[in-house]
């Protein structure tokens, strides 16, 4: 069955009421009945909470075939996930739907347990490394689910996803449950992934190395949806967590196309005082955020709010007065880390109210701008940002289509050609991201708008900025390397990438070995 | 049929599966599923959500039969309720369940309305003054519901009450429907009642009367709960919103209770570096928090956390390093909303988190000691804060059967007579904390423990403190003041008070004209 971004989805795959995805704004204004956890009343009793890890894993009932949660904010860096992992291994559980926000280097032990039956099913929406590579070459038993941020919020609210146990690894947390992402030894900033499964799961476990007195407040879980806190050695690796400073890149064509993309922002009519704004943590979108403060200068304007994944430069635009708030849903490193709670105005939010689409109205919504990266955009202008030039699974839409589809200006910056292959293509190896909802494209060699904005190349073009167009993009990065080879796949389907509604965008195959 | 405090609970009044009292624990560890809201996706748009007051009730498809909320932080200066109402009324919707977190006298426009059917139920912690004399007078259709802080929110968690349309009064607000308890001009400090309203109720409107830019964090109520946001002339009065300063009482009898008070506190186990305390705002419960310090001084020790309604003698001991934290359900006076979210570890906690009996762990649990005011205690411990010596609904259950049921010593302070009345007695006039979750009773007329606090006894004699029994304090009220004549009522039930649990500890009757 093909969806409105012309995928071959087939009919087999779509259990569940699951439908292909039919364009952005499908389930406006869809009404739904939210789903609940079962909960067990602690009338006034003020037993321990504190428990070990097996007897945590026991107390919860856990058992084959159920669903357990983890969070990413502890990033490559997490020990968490292993921990209870290993855990739950030794004790013999089998057939696990693991719904994760994000999987990644450090979750790279649980691919013995994908092989064992351990875990048969995942949702993520990071699957990287080691666990993308068992993913891509077909050995997880069911077809993974690729989910956006705001979707696997959707997913959990909506019901599609119930989960039995979530364990939370946090920095800090006291014996009632109160966990926070600072106080501790591995501070990871913020919670904000965590949330849902907090208040959506039947249980909920609180893992900690730093038990602090009684109220962590302030907390990104409250202690009411806390069944037991564990303490555990260790709950990441500080070095790993956030990187000491992220990379400012001095690339003479990432800088090219961060300068490009800054024109194009103060360019269109979005850029006045108190306009939104979202960018990515890769090297051309941070450095946009550097090359707006001139401009912001310049006319006298500050910005409202930036939001999303943070770093050191936002955080600094922040202390600078440049902007009014930071809305944070992720830490990249130790200076966002740190800010959080800190500094006046740098607040935590939920992933909910970041991106969820079946709210009753999340931050995305009104963003002005976001940057963001792209591994492949098509003529179509829609963007992949899973699936590798081999095929494999290496990326993450996380926020992308959610930010893409609620900003007033979507800004894709990438390098025409990363090492001889093309990143403008004829058809992108799987969509992340629609292209109906991606208004600009950012090259080193040019700049292309989404000819449904009209709008935008107006502005643009009245403000002297030249443009070409994505198909004149794609034959020069074709001139440049030549036609690229389609990827060969197997029938087997490995992944779905579900878009933000709950719809199937793509699917992913299995890699021809 | 008799309950565990040996009340007869007519059976025709315990519709869908509603049972009578069964004692203290009877829900524990009780499992169920929560309820939750219907809600409508809003996947990208970035529509205002400011509407008209009239279009928000129109737009919520508000109709006859409905139920609708309303919080009571703004007290006797709210303005929100008396305006959402009169645009109701002049709609003609008619047959509204009002489910409040309290009814005071700012409530006293409702009058005309129960009489003429737009109101035809009521649930609400307190029912005061106009509103409490209306149904003691039998005018309301229905029988009241009298429910504890904690129990409102659990009758909403579980189902009991769905609410199609809460309205949300906040000092501060910004497009989105981020709401505040500050940042107006009518501060309340915080907006803890209403977070349950917010997150269970189908539709939800906030009303404002200063709407600030976005994002107005930190906020109590979060823009994804709300669907429209209305700007009202004034939400409250502030001179009757909070106190300038609550009376710190020079009343020698007040402050002889308070001392006695202190004494029981300071000589029984639980006054330890950490010990976690909660006092009401009469005269005498204020007035022993002023006395602790000295008694922390010569320990050398401090005070945990602080809870629940709070005024400036605690905010004070916070500032001056007596107190690790205070955590804050309703601010009385102008010194605490001045100080929430500004003092450091001065925290608004939502009424879940305060004492809802149904989470995982409400902070009353963990409770060492609560000192409450009594309209009336009787020689079984029992303790009645609703109805006054001419039977008349006057007051409210508020946290006391809640706290009192968490902590691990309760201590109710009160004269032993009041306007030649005794405030002990054989039997109260209604139930409204079971005898079984109070401990001590301290008057000016000596201190007496309930016998099943055989330790609390111990201790306290050891520590030379003078006691004395319950039914000797009953004997001396009745000496002093005559034996008090029992009230009549008629038949006709005009309120049910129900026990944070849900089930039936008491009715009241309509007063005999």
């Amino acid at each position: 069955m093909k969806n409105a971004v012309g995928r071959d989805i087939p009919e087999e795959l779509l259990a569940d009421g699951v439908e292909v995805y039919q364009g952005l704004d499908y389930r406006q204004d869809y009404d739904y009945q939210k789903a609940t956890p079962k909960t067990r009343a602690n009338v006034r009793s003020d037993q321990s909470k504190l428990v070990s890890l097996k007897e945590a894993i026991e107390k919860t009932g856990l058992k084959d075939g159920m669903t357990i949660s983890f969070h990413h904010h502890f990033r490559n860096g997490d020990y968490t996930m292993p921990t209870v992992m290993k855990a739950i291994h030794e004790m013999g559980i089998k057939d696990l739907y693991i719904c994760a926000s994000s999987l990644g280097k450090a979750a790279k032990d649980i691919v013995p347990m994908i092989e064992d039956g351990t875990i048969t099913r995942i949702s993520s929406s990071g699957v990287r490394d080691e666990v993308g590579e068992a993913i891509s070459t077909g050995k997880l038993k069911h077809p993974a689910m690729i989910r956006t941020h705001g979707g696997r919020v959707r997913a959990i609210e909506t019901g599609q996803v119930h989960i039995d146990v979530a364990f939370i690894g946090a920095p800090s947390a006291d014996e009632l449950g109160n966990a926070s992402g600072k106080g501790g030894r591995s501070d990871c900033g913020v919670l904000s992934y965590a949330n849902v499964d907090a208040e959506y799961a039947d249980k909920v476990v609180v893992l900690t190395d730093t038990l602090v007195p009684t109220p962590n407040h302030p907390a990104s879980i409250s202690s009411i949806y806390v069944d037991y806190v564990v303490e555990i050695d260790e709950v990441g690796d500080p070095a790993k967590i956030a990187s000491g400073a992220i990379r400012l890149t001095d690339d003479p064509r990432e800088l090219k196309i961060a300068q490009s993309a800054a024109e194009v922002v103060v360019n269109t009519p979005y850029f006045e005082d108190g306009y939104t704004f979202q960018t990515g943590a890769g090297g051309s979108s941070l450095a946009v955020t550097r090359f707006l403060k001139p401009y912001m200068d310049a006319k006298g304007i500050k910005m409202g709010w930036a939001l999303g994944g943070i770093t050191e430069p936002m955080v600094n635009l922040l202390k600078e007065g440049y902007i009014g708030a930071i809305l944070d849903t992720q830490d990249f490193d130790t200076a966002s880390v740190a800010s959080v709670h800190e500094t006046p105005n740098h607040f935590e939010i939920s992933t909910s109210e970041y991106a969820n689409p079946f709210n009753k109205g999340a931050y995305v919504n009104y963003l002005d701008y976001v940057i963001l990266g792209a591994l492949e955009v098509d003529t179509d202008f829609n963007v992949n940002v899973v699936q590798g030039s081999d095929g494999m699974i290496q990326g993450a839409p996380g926020g992308h289509p959610d930010t893409s589809a609620g900003a007033k200006v979507t800004i894709i910056v990438t390098p025409l050609v990363r090492s001889r292959i093309p990143s403008i293509k004829d058809r992108v190896t799987s969509v992340t991201t629609p292209g109906e909802s991606v208004d600009v494209v950012v090259t080193d060699n040019g700049i292309a708008v989404n000819p449904q904005r009209q709008d935008l190349i107006d502005s643009l073009q009245a403000a002297g900025v030249e443009l070409t167009t994505i198909e004149a993009l794609k034959e020069k990065a074709y001139d440049l390397v030549g036609t690229p080879k389609d990827l060969e796949f197997e029938d087997q389907v490995v992944a779905l990438v579900e878009y933000r509604d709950g719809t199937i965008i793509d699917t992913i195959k299995k890699i021809k070995s």
